[in-house]
């Protein structure tokens, strides 16, 4: 049947996340819906891409996504609906799909324009209730995408800042990400820290040297660095907030140098 | 089967609300269970009936609700299960179904009296897991609302103010609810305010003139007015708050005027 | 089937407790995953515990638990599956399970070791998505504890203090858990408080006198005692919170006296 996940900035104190579960079962009874979550940022597109990309890989492989971070509801914005081998996505055309589109192969996408699909009225306000539940409902009922809209080929897509290094081994990236706990998320993957070297990291005028294996390898309230469970560089406190010790925001710049120490540095002098 | 949808004010820090999923899928277990919502602020009546007017009409027409905003939980309060066209509703008798009284037709109600369908023993301080999570479970499986107590006609309610247009054309409502985004949400419906006129909208000791199609009609961090997704009149700021701009509470005062231009005041003077 | 419930302290502001869903389906399909809460606050293993021993009476007798709160994940703790007449549990060993340990006899319990039935690669920060959701899908598909790991018999388990009663008939208990009402839940059970005596209730230099049936039965604003839904003496203040008025943590102090009047206390000296 697959399964219907929801990720919104509804939050769950109303009715509108909740609201979404019945359009979908009143047209799909037999639907399987799931909250991935509700609690982004509000209008934060970016954090939704985010969490989206750390979510999905874990799905059956027929899910259909509801993506609804929407602050454009009501404008000229295009509604979208995305089928890939991992999964169908439903979300407005504002770049929240930007990690799908960059790591997935779009097999059929569409811009949803029939009406038939969604609910009557159509509020200006609310298209999570009103268009895209009920499109993944009938999605979830066999209902093709061709059906649904017509193709389009250009979706918004957000520049997703891949981290660099640089000739001299130092890798500059930045926080993508800030999680319920403060640790610090980057857009630093394993593949670039090689585990033949040791690195420093460099983050609002602190140092972190290593990388720790997990978070109880350091002793409470004391800054580290280590590979999440996506893949990539984070930083935290065990048992605090790295957020909060650091006062740094998503986008904060992250450096990654290599240690050379000084045997390797007479070495080089000369070689 | 029905769904069985939760609205309660037990929040998702401890483990009230997801023991209401446990108690009935003990005795139904295959009762699909939906969260509406957990975080209705605490005992707040008029809170929790509000959302429940905003999503019901969204559900399966079989959903059966369990509402748990209960501060007279232990007291003599009656527990109710109400049937109507529209879905049955399983609640505290202190209004907090008063919207649904407002607007569907009573097919049955009854004072929930049976204790064979409850929990035993039955505590005095957690009824929605003894008492009003089994009756909706039950009621799933096709007992009959006559089977769980005596037919009572009587239900509190609350009063639900009317926004109400006067002879001259104004429009005096008030704020129903605030939602997560700090919407205003009023009380004057969309068919008091006929698209023909411009409108103008006090409150707080701000006005905005005429109202916005969506949330995106307006720049970052400015008061606007639209129809909200229910279709009532609702005080947003894009990308902000207009809870905390405006510094209101449930209950302020909204007026409407229409907007009478100089050529159409002179000619009323002398015709 | 059996049901699948899940308690961590993930939080639902990221998508870590909504990818154990994906995970689970994945495997299992047919399963029917329930949220009792995944705002423990984080790594607090008590809270969880104790959340969980308020839970588990009320579910189906073949659930099982998933419970990650899971400071050590990384390290050399071992992760757990324990089979009990009341279900099956599976949780890191931190002592998360030490009511269950404590009120239930165990069937078996294995030390989780066999990778086969995990996510490949196990990240050394996420086991609630790599380790033990799969584990969950594994066992409900019918996949024996003995497959999954090797048996063991020395979990780690939390000192649970008991309330206990002073020859002269006092009783000293200590706060175990504050609820999101602010309620302060003691460990004082209702076997220890006969109800043909009244009682004096102090913490934090303040006293109640008697049991209060219910929240309705004071007035708002005031501190009073009652049994609550579990069984155990707990301190609230109707419509607020105890926890902000007495300003105590878990841990606080409570001493219960029995109420001996000027007459009994006559007799007794002269008798």
């Amino acid at each position: 049947m697959g399964v219907i996940a929801l990720l919104s900035d509804f939050g769950t104190a109303d009715g509108y996340a909740g609201v979404m579960h019945g359009v979908i079962l009143r047209i799909n009874p037999q639907a399987v819906v799931v909250d991935i979550c509700h609690d982004i940022p509000p209008q934060d597109v970016h954090a939704a891409a985010f969490v989206l990309s750390t979510v999905y890989p874990y799905f059956p492989l027929d899910t259909i996504y509801v993506v609804v971070v929407d602050p454009g509801v009501g404008s000229e914005r295009r509604a979208l609906a995305v089928r890939t081998p991992r999964g169908t996505f439903v979300a407005p055309d504002n770049g929240v799909l930007s990690y799908i589109f960059a790591r997935e192969s779009i097999e059929e996408m569409v811009h949803l324009t029939n009406a038939r699909y969604w609910l009557s009225p159509l509020s200006d306000t609310f298209h999570g209730r009103d268009l895209f539940a009920p499109v993944a409902a009938h999605l979830s009922l066999g209902v093709p995408l061709r059906e649904l809209g017509h193709a389009i080929q250009d979706p918004v897509r957000l520049p997703i800042v891949e981290a660099a290094m640089q000739q001299d081994g130092t890798i500059s990236g930045q926080v993508l990400y800030i999680d319920r706990f403060g640790n610090l998320i980057t857009n630093i993957p394993r593949g670039l820290l090689s585990p033949n070297r040791s690195w420093r990291i460099h983050i609002a005028d602190r140092e972190v040297i290593g990388l720790a294996k997990a978070y109880a390898s350091a002793p409470d309230g004391e800054l580290l660095a280590l590979i999440d469970s996506s893949g990539y560089l984070e930083l935290a406190v065990r048992n605090g907030s790295a957020a909060a010790m650091l006062k740094v925001n998503r986008g904060a710049e992250v450096v990654v140098t290599p240690i050379v120490d000084k045997t390797d540095a007479r070495k080089e002098e000369y070689r």
